[in-house]
């Protein structure tokens, strides 16, 4: 006769936190508010896409963005420019889409070449339309909490851990990764929100006695289950921002969701949160420029 | 007969880290490239200062700006506003200074009077002229370490770590504070050097625990002797930005002197280093733009 297996000390315990359900309802929302614009001011939400070369997953990327533009009733105009585009060429080409009134938004696809400046093209895309939120100004009023459109993926966080009711204020928020578009931004989000906000990165001595301070950690930093069990807090909220190859992300899943008490799934976390924040953002500039 | 007196456990013991002595040095610097430009170029660097109103601490701290620009040889142009100057006005004053080619460097001594967009202002001044350093513009081009004219209290401070030969990659700096021209912007130099950051604040819980996991600990916060011994980490550096009135810093002195390795007086610590930065970036400013 057997004894009854006991019960796991590790069994999973985090709740998810469902992005693409969160997104979808987005969607859903964006589409309501495109579609009341149209019919009161003739106008539908257009976004334009810019994409330079045919890199695959680039490719991949803009037609999933366009596609979901299209379920929400936002227009989109593409933009195929030959990879051997310059700089001063791709800058023109965002000029002119930043003084066409037609437009709303501007999505540069990126990383672009190494052979383009890709700061001068951020800082060609207007500032009203930038909605992907790669500009210097949009950067800065990220930072001092001001009018602006915001990065894509930190405003998608940030709207998924309001959805989920997680406090903010005077908790500590650890973001691993500094990146110009997810974690120096999502660092200044969290701040911004009252948050006390430590930024970690390849340089950092003693990585873990830093994230197992935070109550909420935001793995930014592309490298594949990075992030363990052992870096987390018991009971902490832990965001899941990578995107590494094989649909992996930087946090170790299944020994950190033993730890956490909320956690983002890799895919349908973090992800699906981009998409729905970049049709939104989207159509406010359409509402705003109309 | 009484015995000798014992030495006191907590006598200094912090080296004092001397902005005066190290702004004098930058200012003679900065006096032989404003010479040697105008050798070269018949074009002197060229300081506007505005000031909105007559509050006596702004037109002293102009007044002492535009004496400093006197000894380096550097021109100023002070532009003196009423008290009841608009937004409009002071962004009209702003725009042409930022068109006027005899003008490299643009100062808007702040804060502002309530009526007026500060932000508005700032917005208006020409990034190649912010020699301060509190546009949109500059504070992104610090947060990601490219082109770009630094906060001159953020940028004072690196110079002076610098000067004292603190190592900072992979050191924890702990800032203390998060306005727009101090706490935040000095957080991203030093991100950008490689720090680990932490960004504490009002909100903020436990400060003491952070701040003494602070290998360089900045004081930006602006309550008088704020920080103290206790929250110091024994052989941490103090950076104390804090300028409150009677000359005291944010941090108490006498109790921090006696855990710190290098501490910044108040005053001659940051101060000096402030209006050093300054000119120093207009000199750059002419230098590019001559």
């Amino acid at each position: 006769m057997t004894t009854p297996a006991t019960q796991s000390p590790t069994s999973p315990t985090a709740r998810l936190m469902d992005g693409s359900a969160l997104a979808r309802r987005m969607v859903e929302e964006a589409a309501e508010r495109a579609a009341l614009l149209t019919r009161r001011t003739g106008r539908t939400p257009c976004l334009a896409t810019v994409l330079v070369g045919d890199d695959p997953a680039s490719v991949t990327y803009v037609r999933m963005k366009r596609s979901r533009c299209e379920q929400a009733g936002i227009r989109s105009r593409h933009v195929a420019l030959p990879a051997a585009t310059t700089t001063a060429e791709l800058v023109d080409t965002l000029t002119a889409l930043s003084d066409d009134p037609e437009v709303h938004g501007i999505l540069l696809q990126h990383p672009v070449g190494p052979h383009i400046d890709e700061r001068a093209a951020f800082e060609a895309i207007a500032p009203a339309k930038d909605v992907d939120g790669v500009t210097y100004h949009s950067f800065a009023t990220m930072s001092f909490g001001a009018d602006g459109f915001a990065s894509c993926t930190p405003a998608g966080i940030l709207r998924l851990l309001d959805h989920y009711g997680v406090e903010l204020a005077g908790k500590h928020a650890v973001v691993v990764g500094r990146s110009a578009i997810l974690g120096k931004p999502v660092g200044m989000l969290l701040l911004g929100r009252d948050a006390t906000v430590t930024y970690c990165h390849s340089r950092t001595t003693d990585l873990a006695a830093l994230t197992r301070q935070a109550d909420v950690l935001v793995a930014a930093v592309g490298r594949p289950r990075f992030l363990t069990g052992d870096h987390i807090k018991p009971g902490a909220v832990v965001i899941d921002a990578g995107y590494n190859p094989g649909n992996v992300g930087d946090v170790d899943f299944d020994s950190a969701r033993t730890r956490a008490s909320l956690i983002t799934p890799v895919p349908g976390g973090v992800g699906p949160m981009t998409i729905a924040t970049l049709l939104t953002q989207t159509v406010d500039a359409a509402e705003r420029l109309s």
